[in-house]
């Protein structure tokens, strides 16, 4: 798992790994193990001084994801995701450039239509590049109230679905609000694993099993 | 009212503008006119077509910026609120270098410790640029339930108001959930004005009291 996210870097919190570090390797970096089977990669585990800001101009952060991905030590892979901050800059552009044979881009979008404005930018982002499109997730979509168990659609709901009929691109389903994935997140403790029952864990597994049909496919 | 977001710019969608253009005038641009108030600049009043990504490194970015502060017609104006993308990166890190005299910065976060993580890096990022952080705002702060009127906390609640206190910051208040501000951003519709009786609307304006108030005392 690599994250690109240079200035906001989250994916150390939400796998509950922010006081590891990256350690060197004589000229190469290896990256931090959680459980057997995950290698982790992040500017959250370059320092321990989780306030300090990261400053950099885009030729910096062109170098730094460059390094992530030449001098790290990451094995044999059976995939490497990566996260990307949102938007068309300086991160999902260098990743895109530097990686050789990439199977795709998966998008994730809110259900509104400010949200959707910019996701149809990401899409057209995609194809200037000649990067395919796996899909597009719709996550925030609708809110079942734990009080009285009506679903509240507080960021709209189906806007993602429609948008990537409209772009000609698969749809990977919907993610509704839970507050029990903000714990999660905040707790570093796998949602999908400790909530595999829950309508949201449902919809993550649906979507993995429809990018999984897709990936043999495409592969074939 | 300046848009600095370059690839997501939302601006134009929240005021309904989204089909203007900014004019050229001799070497300069003018600004698109909101009733009559209000001058606007944003990358989405460039061009009408929505959905292409603005593919742009750093110094790109740098000089359209540029652009948008000494080669706009503003005239006089009393205030300029700028618009910027979150993170530390190009966008902020151009606007704080080119301005002359800002008054300062108004941060935005939610409250789960996710967010909070990065809005504190944000802070760091003001006081390296010798930037005044005027206060923190907490949106997404809390949801009431409009059909059993039960307070939910989705994002939980209270986090922007700790972390102000923490990092010796004004805290400008909370902000709650409200399916009416999705609405109202995706009509173009100013919430604060056709909803100025709702609790968010209310924290709205507490907010810009604070504010006002804190700038009066930084000016004298």
């Amino acid at each position: 798992l690599l994250d690109i996210d240079i200035h906001g870097p989250s994916i150390p919190k939400l796998l509950h790994i922010e006081d590891k570090l990256i350690t060197a390797h004589g000229e190469n970096m290896l990256p931090v193990l959680v459980g057997d089977n995950l290698k982790v990669i992040s500017m959250g585990l370059m320092s321990r001084d989780h306030d300090a800001a990261i400053i950099w101009r885009g030729p910096m952060k062109f170098q730094v994801i460059k390094q992530f991905l030449k001098n790290v030590e990451w094995g044999e892979l059976d995939y490497l995701v990566i996260d990307s901050p949102p938007g068309t800059g300086d991160e999902p552009l260098s990743i895109a450039q530097l990686l050789e044979h990439p199977d795709g881009a998966i998008i994730v979008t809110t259900p509104q239509d400010v949200a959707i404005a910019d996701v149809r930018k990401s899409i057209s982002f995609c194809r200037s590049l000649q990067l395919p499109v796996l899909g597009v997730i719709e996550n925030m979509s609708g809110f079942i109230c734990p009080k009285c168990s009506e679903v509240i659609d507080i960021f709209k709901s189906g806007g993602g679905e429609q948008m990537a009929k409209e772009m000609g691109v698969p749809f990977l389903g919907r993610v509704p609000i839970d507050p029990q994935i903000v714990q999660a997140c905040d707790t570093g403790r796998p949602f999908v694993y400790h909530n595999s029952n829950s309508p949201a864990a449902k919809a993550f597994k649906e979507a993995i099993k429809v990018l999984s049909n897709l990936n043999v496919k495409e592969n074939l």
